[in-house]
């Protein structure tokens, strides 16, 4: 990737079903190696990595991910040595925060990035540089509790902002919502695909204009804009951005976000204005080029 | 007041029925005067404002505040015309916390201070600065939202850490049993003081053992834990300190919090450390503390 964002090449590797650090160091290590003998990755001066998880800074080490079996794992130490070139590694939220905050439409010093996919990342800068605690631990909103009462979160606390407001939560209400009625535009879309409700099938549903999924945004939505209202009460951000998957449902998300975020915002808005919400420009590929651009800015 | 925080001298004024504007610069400006004609208040360098509501910041205008009349008030410009001095104005959540961290027991360059009187201030310090936002707006940690079907919140949404933690919220719950048990203890001390139950009979009643008293200061101190829990999902604090007047109940509040705090704590304690929650050190007088240091520090 270049200076102003541009990728020069690109590979895509899944996680493989063991992810163990050593499995993982492999995989990126043959994806290094790969991408460096491809003319177009000729010259490549850096690597940058977006990581899921807690990544401590500037170590590069992943310490725990919610969902992967790696755990304490010096990615940074171990592509360093494998390949000779300057490595950072940061969270992928964090990382995607930059790519918007430089390199977006609305590119702004003081902003925050959610991404509302399986989970909700955050990339929080401030005055033009990612915020991350001292030692790369902070910057967690998807784990800001909205409501104690709340659903069971893949962290393993009920109520979290992730817990009521990701592709996760969609899916659960999706699956409640086809199980109350087998015969909705929910449930057949299921049905069609041979599977289980996926949140997938409930944006098809609620883009298509079905009532009932078009609710299940409603919901997600307010409770998104709950948890912006929550962080621009601390924060004095100039935009809000939201990435990740279930932004390709666009106003069906945004709609309902922005209107509790007004809501339950603090003080008078000709006080303390209120943020717009706004899609992210990068979506999928904003954690890439701000891996990149981490990787250009601090090597 | 000196560098080390000790005070020479010291005057008091309740905020008149009337706050407008107008009342309140007068009232300020015979303050200062007052003290300077004191020898002890002889050769001030500098005066420090800390006060209730939103203050921008580094202008020292106080744009709004939830309890009191006045509204873009110049309080800077005010006070520095008036005495010649130079001044800053800040938030009291803020210069207190600054109050804390600078010289505190437990001093510290990246801590909170919440302060649970009326409402719940606070004070964010991030590698050793106060977080105010860019523009003075910020680190409204009360008004973070933690439950949106919550009760009202001075502020006017529903829901607010301010509106379940706070001793606004103490008096609402400890008036609700009073009512529900006429013969209770608070009941009876309310009475006792020919008056409504406040705050302060539920915390005389729960220091005496009372279990009624007792049982609203657990699920006080459990929503404020729940707070600290979200704010520590976002931030990396080394210690989170409670003061303003609850803190005078001691454990009763501060046990329930710790706990709550480290239930709904985001990630293995032993990767992403659980802050110590204290009480602080200077208690009321931490503002006026602070807003001297932050004089001696600014000006």
């Amino acid at each position: 990737m270049g200076e102003d964002g541009t990728v020069h090449a690109e590979l895509r590797r899944n996680t493989p079903d063991t992810s163990d650090a050593g499995t993982m160091n492999d995989l990126l290590c043959d994806m290094v190696d790969e991408l460096r003998a491809d003319p177009a990755g000729a010259g490549v001066a850096a690597i940058g990595v977006g990581a899921a998880g807690i990544v401590q800074w500037p170590a590069g080490r992943i310490r725990w991910a919610p969902n992967n079996e790696y755990e304490n794992w010096d990615v940074r130490g171990v592509l360093e040595t494998a390949t000779g070139l300057p490595t950072v590694v940061d969270n992928d939220g964090n990382v995607a925060g930059l790519a918007e905050a430089r390199l977006g439409d609305t590119r702004n010093d003081d902003m925050v990035l959610l991404t509302v996919g399986t989970g909700v990342g955050a990339g929080i800068v401030l005055g033009g540089r990612i915020y991350r605690g001292p030692h790369g631990l902070g910057a967690e909103v998807g784990h800001m509790n909205v409501n104690p009462d709340g659903p069971l979160c893949g962290c393993g606390n009920y109520g979290c902002l992730e817990s009521v407001a990701s592709g996760t939560a969609l899916t659960r209400m999706g699956r409640s919502a086809a199980a109350h009625d087998p015969d909705g535009a929910i449930a057949g879309l299921a049905r069609a695909d041979g599977g289980e409700v996926t949140g997938l099938h409930v944006t098809t549903a609620a883009l298509a204009g079905d009532a009932t999924a078009r609710s299940l945004f409603q919901r997600l939505g307010r409770a998104l804009g709950i948890g912006i209202a929550g962080i621009n009460a601390i924060f004095e951000f100039e935009v809000v951005l939201i990435g990740g998957g279930l932004v390709d449902a666009g106003e069906l998300l945004l709609e309902p976000a922005r209107r509790a975020a007004r809501e339950f915002h603090y003080g008078p808005p000709e006080v303390r204005p209120v943020p717009p919400v706004l899609p992210a420009t990068y979506k999928g590929d904003a954690g890439k080029i701000g891996a990149g651009l981490l990787a250009l800015e601090e090597t």
